[in-house]
């Protein structure tokens, strides 16, 4: 039977800085980077190659190396382990993981001790999608109701969603999803696109873009805001005269304001009719979002991809303070984590548009997405996933987007492989593109 | 003029798990450990001796080199920096460390990243306090309302509290601070004792323990709960007992339990009197606590040492979830933002009782209070400051408690600076203390 052998890490680093994509009112210069997760096996894949499963932890560049000691001081809870085991239930480690008596006090559940513990867990369901040959959400969406209520953590969140409330929700999708799969087969989920939109990009780029996107098809784009009240609005009317008005346009503060300021900021940009104001504020200000959702609807309110657990997303949604969930592939204790949320979504009504770009996080999180259309809400009405054009060249599966549509993956995993030549090229600080002066 | 010339970290561990020392619901068996922080100087402080700034973040055993990485990766922040535009003001430095675009993205302000930006600025603090020859809490006393004010970062609060007011409020209290500085040199600030009601005791300890904490004079004690019911009514039957009717038994659950889990509990343990309930669930879960506070009432609701930021408590506070504030010296993002939080304390009215113990807390934490005394609140009443009875010995100054009251500490510095003889003994993993057997 074969075991873990190894829990390797390697920290990956893209000089992103160089060309302000990515730039946002709080994140002016990222490089977006990855503590990359390898947990090794001394067991054959059913290709014949050796049984491993990747992951990876999304930073933007410093604390990368944080990241990195964090998932590697986990590996004495997996190294040793039995693979069959661990596949037959991830959760199990998710468990043991996230309540440990020790490292929980530097949460608890949150912060990079948590994201580190959702890499390793979202490792774990990389080496099943391989043992089961099977992309995750089809892992995921060949799952039983019970199979899934039972891989989720319901403490603290069971005063608003109950395992008999989830149970009875999926058992509802169970009768559609060999439908679902084939729409999405089919046709992909919708995808928005924020490549037009970043705060560094003049006028003209982003008119170019946003032409560009709605060329590409896509029926949603997002732009950035928060930094100045008079160069939003000049970049917001290029974009929506570039758009029309029948393309949805997001905005996204990356938390840049106090209560006040984004109701005032907001009331300044409704003209150009937002489809939502994403991140207004801090993440974990649930009062204050729903002060500022009260005062801008109908302007949607959006948050997530900082939300810290699930203990936040069911407070945002008990105090009907958002209109959009965003989930993140990395920010979470992990898959599992993510199962929770996204039927605390559903238990809301509250539609699921899961946050991407960064290193890898299209790729992983539209599993969840297609899960979440299968399974779960059983719906694309309201719902996109972020699409940012940029890295995914270095992965072993890229997305495929076309028409502004996700197409669903087909490659066993969670979508973190990355290639090696990618790995070796950007590895931080001894890799080529690190050692070499930008051309 | 001298400058920052290193950011050493070591890690060190005492082997608390082999007496259960510290045992509580949540933690079974930890090994108070702390990242011990020391910002080094080519200068010389007023005595004649090298002048360094002495800092420590207090974790409960692994993931202490996951603590220790993160203050490492600050080096580069501060090394170099001049001493003297350092201690001029340490909250630039706070604020550079905790808005930095790329480590923003590890929490925001939360988790290991946060509390090592937090120990990084605390050692400016203790650098402040070594060139001004005072111990904190009168570095703190003798700062003018509009110095300590120049000080908090008032982003994502300003809705509960403008710098106008916190100035205001400082105001009203500055008339009273030399007599209340008197005050607290001569008598104090009550203390209230944990060491009699770890989970890991049995009944005839906890009994001789609390007889011993009266007889020491305490007037409050406190009892771990949340592992067993019956249990814990018998432990409090015994504490209630041996403690009279007059000593207040406030009691921690240590998030152990759910919001109907909490409640139920509590109405069971209600009938001995508990002073207050402390972390009954997520410290995360603002609404939970709101639904907890209302339905135990007149039982208070205690929460803050897992409370990663100002944030929350703005949250708890608006909300009127909790009775009493617990501040932890450690936890958020360094004395700065701790200053903003007894503000906001004030300003909802209500007191502040730190959470101490650890490694080095109560050495640390009690001047945050004596300051609160001093110049915010201005009050004792309601007030008591944690005290556990383990592991001063290890610190240049440790805590002075006599009669249940904390003595005003005397020596310049934060509180944190621990002897190099028991630096050298339990350092990790290499002092005799790991490397030599048990006896």
């Amino acid at each position: 039977m074969p075991l873990i052998t190894a829990l390797d890490v390697i920290d990956v680093r893209f000089p992103t800085s160089r060309t302000l994509d990515g730039s946002d009112a709080m994140n002016p210069e990222p490089d977006y980077s990855a503590a990359y997760v390898v947990l090794r096996t001394d067991g054959t894949g059913p290709d014949g190659s050796g049984l491993a499963g990747f992951s990876l932890l999304f930073t933007t560049g410093r604390g990368n190396d944080v990241a990195c000691a964090a998932v590697r001081s986990l590996a004495p809870y997996v190294v040793g382990r039995s693979v069959e085991e661990l596949v037959a239930d991830v959760g199990a480690l998710a468990r043991e993981l996230t309540w440990d008596g020790q490292l929980r006090w530097l949460g608890p559940e949150k912060g990079v001790m948590h994201m580190a513990i959702g890499a390793v867990v979202n490792a774990g369901w990389d080496l099943r999608c391989r043992v089961d040959a099977m992309p995750l959400w089809r892992v995921l969406a060949a799952m039983s109701p019970a199979e899934i209520v039972a891989q989720i953590d319901f403490t603290y969140i069971d005063d608003a969603l109950t395992p008999v409330e989830a149970t009875g929700m999926l058992e509802v999708a169970f009768a559609g999803r060999d439908a679902r799969i084939g729409a999405l087969v089919d046709a992909g989920l919708p995808a928005y696109t924020t490549s037009a939109g970043w705060l560094g990009y003049d006028d003209a780029k982003v008119e170019r873009l946003t032409k560009q996107a709605v060329a590409d098809g896509f029926t949603m784009m997002k732009l950035k805001v928060g930094a100045d009240l008079v160069s939003d609005m000049r970049r917001f009317r290029v974009a929506r005269a570039a758009a029309g008005d029948d393309v949805r346009i997001a905005v996204d503060a990356n938390q840049r304001w106090g209560i006040a300021e984004a109701i005032h900021w907001m009331s300044q940009l409704a003209e150009f009719d937002p489809y939502w104001i994403e991140e207004p504020t801090s993440p974990d200000d649930i009062l204050g979002h729903r002060t500022i959702h009260d005062s801008v609807a109908p302007i949607r309110v959006a948050t997530g991809e900082h939300v810290q657990n699930r203990v936040i997303f069911k407070q945002l949604l008990q105090a009907r303070a958002i209109d959009v969930v965003q989930i993140d592939a990395c920010r979470v204790g992990g898959i599992n984590e993510n199962l929770a949320i996204l039927l605390l979504a559903a238990k809301f009504g509250v539609p699921v548009c899961p946050h991407a770009g960064g290193v890898g996080l299209c790729e992983m999180v539209q599993h969840l997405a297609m899960f979440d259309f299968v399974a779960v809400s059983g719906s694309m009405e309201g719902r996109w996933i972020e699409y940012v054009d940029h890295l995914h060249e270095h992965f072993v599966e890229p997305v495929i987007v076309i028409e502004g549509r996700y197409r669903a993956p087909q490659r066993p995993g969670i979508g973190a492989q990355m290639l090696e030549s990618s790995i070796a090229e950007f590895r931080f600080p001894d890799g080529p593109a690190w050692t070499t002066s930008p051309s």
